[in-house]
């Protein structure tokens, strides 16, 4: 009888055994280059491109069908011989003894993958997406966001954080009533989650620090440049903590982390974009106030009437921090309180503000966070002097009722974060498949 | 100014700070028991719990309200000197020299969380769903799920995996139209993804080998023990195969790690929920057609007429590789043809029956997966053949058309893998929140 033992594992970049110099690399033809007397065959593997040099006459070809000849896009097994050659990357290429064709392209695509730069337009990319992804600068964008993660979920780990995971269809919206995708569940009304914010305060009274890396949906209808309507949120919320300021310093440890991390391990990807990544050292803080105030001194802007900083105003603060604070991140803190949700904590030395916090980076507010009230009775009386019933939040209200210890947290919305590093004009260019006002395909 | 420079990492377990043997530790107070002259008190930290001892004389307490007693629920931190104490969890036990109530708890709750076993029904579990969580055994589930994750993604990625992020709001079903959660999406029909089927292979193209980690929904109206209406799907798509006995020697390659790795790192959870993991070897395959036959044989059932195994035929199977075989795992292979999706590839050995499998175990599927068509002009054959409309696809088409590797892969379902490791008898137990045909909340 057949059995299947789990034999692997396998070495990275798919099946490239080798022994001696005898290599098997297994990829998708990105370039040929005819020379004559042999072809150079640019392979695409998992992660990175293999030169391969093939002589029209050495070579044994396997595979292909009568008449036809190879063409970018076919997917092939070659063995060959692994010889330096600094040129190419990875310092090596391969010369050919023996080419399997395992899989033949229709066609060519529609867009040149095989061109340095893709050169196509935002709207030509996202239509064509499944093959604009294959163009090695596009793929890079996501070798990266799997580092960013990697990174995000190390460092809480080794902060005594748990991973989570919580409902996406839910009976109501943690923030309220608007921007909410609505579903009809058996006949009941429910809707998509717009943040894990209630599911990660019942589980610090579980796990005291928990951690959730997930989609969350947004039904804004904002068609900017820096909007999705659904996009990864990187969460976290810890419990003993002393102020909102050990979130922010947590925050930043994790930024720091993330940086280092990807410089390590993701250097290809890096250069292949032109990317150098920023520098955090010391984060400047001002609060909400000042801010305001440094707008109209040092920008001669008038303050807007409303309760939070515009999107000019978030580009003016990191101007300012970049050229006078030495830092291209800033924190805002001591947002007015009648702007935020029913789980913030207000500051009793400051009324009417709260302990609520934006991490700006590059002009554009990366994250929102604070601490959380965790006694009952001030919960159940904000709720009250908010004009929201506690009843309707019994189940939410059962862990400030048995007992929460004092908490914050934050959400870190991933596209955003990659978008600010890697210096994009264009949220959808950090989303595999992005969603938008007008675009749920493919 | 102030300035956050993300001093970090505390160390594992939350603030358990030490130098010589003053130890600091934050916690709830799961459990006070009083002794005349001290008190035991048992503080739950993120993972474990500390035995502390409290002098009523000795030790200094800041924090209580006036005329109010230390009680279950509220969150202390306790400053004393770290004493061995082979009794005690972890080997020691704290002698508290100062004490501090960081948040009181307003009452006791429900249900008596300090009891070694909670000894409640799933209904008032799931009713007090945020509470009841606190229970050390009912979060070692959702540490070891956490666990579970880990290794898988840690050995994916060993293997050259790449993890992705599809979206899960999508214009149409992968699997076809029933069973389907339909959302308004600005004035757009729009549905829940299933399965990140499609996806997963638009991403082989790009990355050879790609994983995922994310909710699935599914709107089947079935009240069972086994089914949830959301759940975590972990996904796994790879190229370059030979054949689908590739796919399924990386499974139980993973599932031979995970095992491994919860042994080693979750052994605490495992001792406090009194589970002896399964081993993994060989694991045997049969055909569709020889299990219907051997069901026939050794348990003198009748062949149902349809092309699927109902579940008492699962648990039959799984008694039959238990008994005989030596395994509690098993493979079952080439399915009809008629019942598996469009993009399912067929045995041309075989007519009538796909290169498909699942893994049972202990009685239950917990995986699907198989071979999945990479010709183009097969594929668009048996879009037609199955009645489908190929220009409806074309997004997902256009990976076949531009060239795919052979390619193949599975989902496998974190609950009901979950329950069936440690032997629970419904898979809500193994869901944080769960989402069944009745209940979205909380």
């Amino acid at each position: 009888m057949l059995t299947i033992e789990g034999r692997g594992p396998f070495v990275e970049g798919i099946r490239c055994r080798e022994s001696d110099n005898i290599i098997t690399v297994d990829g998708s033809i990105l370039r040929i280059r005819d020379m004559a007397k042999f072809c150079f065959i640019v392979l695409r593997t998992g992660r990175s491109l293999i030169q391969c040099v093939l002589d029209h006459d050495g070579a044994q070809i396997e595979g292909l069908s009568e008449g036809r000849s190879l063409m970018e896009g076919d997917c092939i097994r070659v063995v060959g011989t692994k010889v330096d050659e600094p040129r190419a990357t990875g310092g090596f290429e391969v010369h050919v003894a023996k080419l399997k064709v395992l899989s033949q392209a229709d066609c060519l695509p529609p867009l040149n993958i095989a061109k340095p730069k893709l050169g196509a337009s935002l709207e030509v990319i996202l239509e064509n997406r499944p093959i604009a992804l294959r163009h090695p600068r596009e793929r890079a964008i996501f070798k990266l966001q799997e580092g960013i993660i990697r990174a995000y979920r190390y460092y809480l780990q080794e902060n005594g954080f748990t991973e989570i995971h919580s409902p996406k269809t839910t009976s109501a919206g943690a923030e309220g009533g608007a921007n909410i995708f609505k579903l009809d569940y058996f006949g009941q009304p429910a809707c998509l989650a717009q943040s894990p914010q209630i599911y990660k305060q019942m589980m610090v009274g579980v796990f005291s620090r928990v951690f959730e890396v997930a989609p969350v949906f947004r039904a804004e209808k904002h068609n900017t440049t820096r909007h999705l309507n659904e996009y990864i949120s990187m969460d976290l919320e810890m419990g003993y903590i002393d102020s909102m300021y050990d979130v922010m310093d947590t925050e930043i440890g994790l930024l720091k982390y993330i940086l280092e991390y990807l410089n390590t391990h993701f250097s290809y990807e890096l250069q292949l974009l032109e990317v150098k990544l920023p520098v955090i050292d010391k984060v400047p803080v001002l609060k909400f106030r000042e801010a305001k105030e440094l707008i109209v001194k040092e920008y001669g802007r008038r303050l807007g009437g409303h309760g939070d900083l515009d999107p000019e105003e978030e580009v003016l603060l990191c101007d300012y921090a970049t050229k006078h604070l030495g830092s291209e991140f800033i924190f805002i803190t001591h947002f007015p309180s009648s702007r935020r949700p029913f789980y913030v904590m207000d500051d009793p030395e400051d009324p009417g503000y709260a302990f609520s916090f934006d991490l700006l980076f590059r002009g554009l507010e990366i994250t929102t966070g604070g601490q959380r009230i965790h006694s009952y009775t001030q919960q159940v009386q904000k709720m009250k002097d908010m004009g929201l019933d506690p009843a309707e939040f019994a189940a939410y209200l059962s862990i400030h009722k048995h007992g929460m210890p004092p908490h914050g947290g934050l959400g870190l919305g991933l596209e955003r974060l990659e978008m600010q590093l890697l210096g994009l004009n264009n949220v959808r260019h950090t989303s595999l498949f992005p969603r938008d006002v007008k675009r749920i395909t493919p």
